[in-house]
């Protein structure tokens, strides 16, 4: 008998009928003799609202522990009401708030991470004969209080959840069909793949492709959980995420990602002494910033030299504030800004045995007239910081460059 | 140090503005030196609109268990608002959801009862300094499951709380500012009482009069618990509820109340024999049906009688439905049903020692000629059921002849 973890998003369980459909779904698959555990999201905006009524109390320093528990409930409304949905088609069933479900995690309130899971309760009602109906996102954090995994968390629920009852599979049903070679919307001559491995997953979700969520990639593949992405809307199958052994005919690009969500700081004529980086990016860590592409470029005097990294956005604004006050001890002249960046990356495992990728990326960029301001490289990965303004432009590029066109 | 329970209901916090100016109102308390535990309900609205979802996956045989996990997500975010509301202005506070305040119930899902409450965790924080913000309306039942108390659970709520933590005073906050002597929308010249007696209410209460649930006012009067009913929206003291030994001068009727929820209905030609009120009640008790008043006449041939009896108004349709699946073992002609009738109760601990309290309401009745189709008394209450269209003028005439009528 199968055994699987089935994942249904916000947009999902939007409302009465969507619901009744996802029912509809595990259904099907109980009475084709599977074993399901149902882990949820809230209805799609609703946990946009919650967090809305916290802003609205107390936007700057309202306490993360209460905001958990505001924020939590929304996952409680949805497996209660899958749970009575499935019940009413003659699908026995029972749902688990994560603390029901024997989540636990660290205390870090609003972005918590899974530290064990005790899977007697979910096992207990699947031997029952039920469908868990789970709450994704959430667990108990020490002190018996609510907490939340963040963003994007039930993605990681259904995986932990997948890993501690030895699921064969975890579906992630969400409003896409699988993995694409790159964004659909943009290079209409994309592809869905039908498998993927691993680090090329974690490459490509980490470089902006927003399918699953980071964590989670990370977890399934610490514990080989296979993961499927599919769409709840449409009954094709998905791309299965799997370990590289698994995969036959490996390309050697398997997709192209894109983020918009860079924004990238110059500072400028710092001393070029040992220590420098870590005076610039030691007050940044501390402050919870995360520093990705750096580029440091010695002046021609051979003194004072720039220091060119990027950050997300959104923490743009606290980045220039926490360097401003630091100003003296680090010692630079101005700090330069633009945000009209975007980060195109190219993710492929083949890149380990194939030479030249980098360099077919770098020649088609420059064909097309498009300035790179920055690379960064990992072993299956190259990035470019460019103009957003030709972030489409170098998609296509990209995707025709490296063979990765549909008919 | 004065201890004391406040609940707000849904009105109290139906959006952030009002979550505020309870905040506002429990920090003036706070410095004013009172330990406050606050319990509260769900927003306005809030109940209606899950238990509307339920009803639209399944408005017959949902299963209660799950009922309870999707309604009582509503007090799980009022009281972590609340919480960042009173963070804000500077007063310590952290929330407590049912389970988390350590409040016990019995299995019986959507009305369970309260079995028990551990008052530590509810102490430690109060010990702490901080406020206590607890989910009213519900608790933890037997296997780790949510349970909620059913339609006004609040009330029962924070007077259990109050009991267990060993608090001064439950303050009740409404959108009425006390106890009034009749419906003050119908008798304009309704008084609000200082003091009432918890048997009065507890009468009043159990017959129409919604200011305090039933549940509340039995284990306040158990446990000597001293309630409060105030308006949440004025700074007036509201009125108390309190032993009769704390009552100096008593009135011999203290309130006049009166429920439009109910229907009446007449079985007609049952058999005049012993066990005969047996097996017309028994399978409506079965089937969880309360009957209210009840009146045997006697049929002119000394063989045949009519039964007349009250149900509530939402359980007519099964009482018909279980009288009829019996016809054969009850043996009976017909069924005659009325729900165009009121029940109007005078109520107040003077009956006890004063004699013509029910003459005076029949004779009142009988000079407007107000037809009276049953009556059923306790030590401190008279109840009659009229035809529903003379309920108003009944209640005016009757709070005049008691002497009632404020200046």
């Amino acid at each position: 008998m199968t055994l699987v973890v089935q994942k249904y998003g916000g947009t999902s369980v939007a409302d009465l009928e969507r619901i009744r459909h996802v029912a509809g779904r595990v259904a099907r698959d109980v009475r084709a003799g599977e074993r399901v555990c149902v882990v949820l999201s809230a209805m799609a905006g609703e946990t946009n609202k919650l967090v809305g009524w916290v802003d609205g109390l107390d936007p700057a320093n309202y306490d993360p522990a209460e905001y958990d528990v505001v924020v939590s409930s929304g996952e409680q409304v949805t497996v209660g009401l899958l749970a009575i949905a499935l019940q009413s088609i003659g699908v026995p069933a029972r749902s688990f708030t994560g603390w029901q479900a024997g989540v636990a995690t660290d205390g870090a309130h609003g972005k918590a991470r899974i530290t064990g899971i005790d899977k007697a309760p979910i096992l207990a009602a699947l031997e029952a004969g039920k469908v868990a109906v789970v709450a994704g996102f959430q667990g108990l954090a020490p002190g018996d209080r609510l907490a939340t995994l963040g963003r994007g968390g039930s993605d990681t629920s259904a995986v932990a959840l997948a890993a501690a009852i030895g699921a064969d599979r975890c579906d992630i049903f969400t409003d896409v069909d699988g993995v694409y070679t790159s964004d659909p919307r943009i290079v209409t001559k994309a592809r869905k793949l039908d498998r993927i491995t691993y680090e090329e997953m974690l490459e490509l979700a980490s470089q902006g492709a927003k399918v699953l969520q980071t964590r989670s990639v990370a977890l399934a593949m610490a514990h080989k959980v296979k993961v499927q992405v599919l769409s709840s809307f449409s009954d094709e199958p998905g791309t299965l995420v799997v370990d590289e052994d698994d995969i036959v005919e490996q390309q050697v690009v398997s997709g192209i990602a894109y983020s918009r969500d860079e924004a990238r700081l110059t500072v400028l004529g710092v001393r070029d002494r040992p220590g420098i980086a870590a005076a610039v990016f030691g007050p940044l860590a501390a402050a919870g910033i995360n520093v990705d592409m750096i580029v440091q470029s010695v002046s021609r005097d051979g003194v004072n030299a720039n220091m060119t990294f990027t950050v997300t956005r959104s923490d743009l604004k606290r980045a220039q504030a926490v360097l401003a006050e630091h100003q003296a001890t680090i010692g630079f002249g101005e700090i330069l800004v633009d945000d009209d960046v975007s980060k195109v990356s190219v993710v492929g495992v083949g890149m380990r045995s194939h030479a030249g990728i980098a360099h077919t990326m770098f020649q088609t960029l420059a064909d097309k007239g498009i300035n790179i301001q920055a690379i960064s490289t990992s072993e299956i990965k190259v990035s470019v910081l460019i103009d957003e303004a030709y972030t489409e432009l170098a998609l296509r590029a990209l995707h025709t460059a490296y063979g990765l066109d549909g008919s």
